[in-house]
């Protein structure tokens, strides 16, 4: 079922038609969009529509509107992130360059925005307010990732704090727009905007997991990347947070060399990770949120058919291997 | 009037509220609005707006977010255009940095969306569907102006082209989406989008010839900064179409020296400007915008008391000095 909307997702995305010229504007958004990726965000939004007993069409353009805004955010973060790829192939300031990447970000963010606005009339003006929300809100989210990076002594609460709203909230958002989308009360949207976040929250928590401890061949790109970076992840600060005075002086060695063996470093961090117990302990934290998000759905007043889209949605998060 | 309008604005602007932090998100935005401006793109939205017998009220929201778009699309423009100087200050990306720019121009962006989300719900879909358009063709135009910087033989047709979607077509939605809020037809509405345009791209015009001929004093910033940067204008192309073998040669001379001085290259390129009898054509041309424009609006079927503003507005244009 996620597999068919899925499909439908990427049908819609191909029916998108973009003007030829300006090609600097254009093609970095053709080819963004080609790039792929596994369209979770609007398969949500049909979801939470479904869910609340809509038809899914309802909800189609602004999940594609989702998707589009997703990508946008990816397009400006790999500049600022100075990421020189993205799924395995060039990012679009390092194929183009950075004006075009900026430029042709904005145009992306305006058609995201033109999809979105083709919610219909009786639930535009609150799909928008959720839209506009959320979006203030990522950007939030990646000025704090971007200021942590010269941050000392950042607590976990804040890391938490930092992917709830560059991450989290628009998984939430996605499923509240859809839900909007197929009528549902205000109440039940924010509900499921509630239980989106959460997992998103677990998303994200396994996504930095997987970034250290994943297996390289089903991860599709090199592993312990956070760890030679020097990232603030969750597994980080919770080392730092965790470690004995000899750990936290390997930790802090590691951490500070300009110059190293990226394997040597890897394996060298993930050997205090695993020594610290981190893996089991963020397998439960991230369990916790599934099992939160999963309660507060339990407990949703609506017919329990229309959770098992949801269902089989959180079921294909944790499994997941990349 | 014009200028109570524009102390609308000005106490409308005052009165967003942004949060505190994070500050390097900001921070920028409220020292972009600080800045200043004429206001005009938002006085021509109210204008639209009792244009057509509506209430300025009902568009104050939708006019504050086309200013907040305009800044926003200087924000990132001049990361793009690599300038120091915005309104004798500096710009965001020089006084912060440019991720800090791109990020707070992308907040900026949706805050902007969000006010003009604030549109009465009729009239919300059609005033949403003109701002995306206007905002998808700025882009087009910023790209076109940035290709045309590596561009041979460039027309002077593209240079119209190129500062209508750059420039005018804004000035062309402020006045459409005002005449939406104040309940005009679509009819009426479009009809007042032309004549925006027009007065754009007479405003665009002016604003390339009080560049070069503007008085230092007046104009409010150094005179010749186009003719210095060898920027592709009105009076370049013209120029070049115009100038006998001679001029020609000076002027390949002139634009193709990495070393010169400052002053002696724009007095020797006005001195050609002026021979050719540019300054006159370029207020032939100028006038002809305001003249079609004025005419459009007289045949234009509402009460003529309603025209006074936009009369009044356009006599403040055709006589600035900066």
């Amino acid at each position: 079922m996620i597999k068919e909307l899925q499909q439908y997702i990427v049908t819609e995305l191909e029916k998108l038609h973009f003007p030829t010229t300006p090609s600097n504007l254009y093609d970095p958004i053709a080819y963004t969009i080609a790039l792929g990726g596994k369209r979770l965000r609007p398969v949500l939004v049909l979801l939470g529509c479904e869910l609340v007993g809509g038809k899914i069409e309802a909800a189609i353009h602004p999940a594609i509107g989702i998707e589009l805004f997703h990508n946008f955010t990816l397009l400006h973060d790999d500049i600022m992130d100075n990421a020189p790829l993205r799924r395995n192939k060039p990012t679009v300031h390092a194929k183009w360059n950075t004006n075009i990447a900026i430029l042709s970000g904005d145009v992306l963010f305006t058609i995201a925005s033109q999809q979105i606005s083709k919610a219909a009339a009786p639930v535009l003006a609150e799909v928008l307010h959720v839209y506009f929300k959320v979006s203030v809100d990522v950007c939030e989210g990646q000025q704090l990732d971007m200021d942590f990076e010269s941050l000392d002594n950042l607590q976990i609460a804040d890391y938490i704090e930092m992917i709830r709203l560059k991450t989290a909230v628009l998984l939430g958002a996605s499923l509240q727009i859809g839900a909007l989308c197929g009528n549902a009360t205000a109440e039940t949207a924010a509900q499921l905007y509630e239980i989106g976040v959460e997992l998103g929250l677990a998303f994200q928590l396994q996504d930095d997991l997987l970034d250290a401890f994943g297996n390289e061949e089903t991860f599709g790109k090199q592993v312990g990347g956070d760890i030679i970076s020097n990232k603030k992840t969750w597994l980080k600060l919770r080392a730092l947070e965790k470690a004995n005075a000899m750990q936290q002086q390997q930790l802090t060695n590691w951490y500070s060399l300009k110059e190293f063996d990226a394997r040597e470093k890897v394996n060298a961090v993930k050997q205090i990770f695993t020594d610290l117990d981190l893996p089991n302990e963020a397998n439960n934290l991230i369990h916790q949120y599934y099992t939160s998000a999963l309660s507060k759905l339990e407990s949703l007043n609506v017919s329990s058919s229309g959770k098992t889209g949801i269902l089989e949605f959180t079921d294909s998060l944790k499994m997941r291997v990349h």
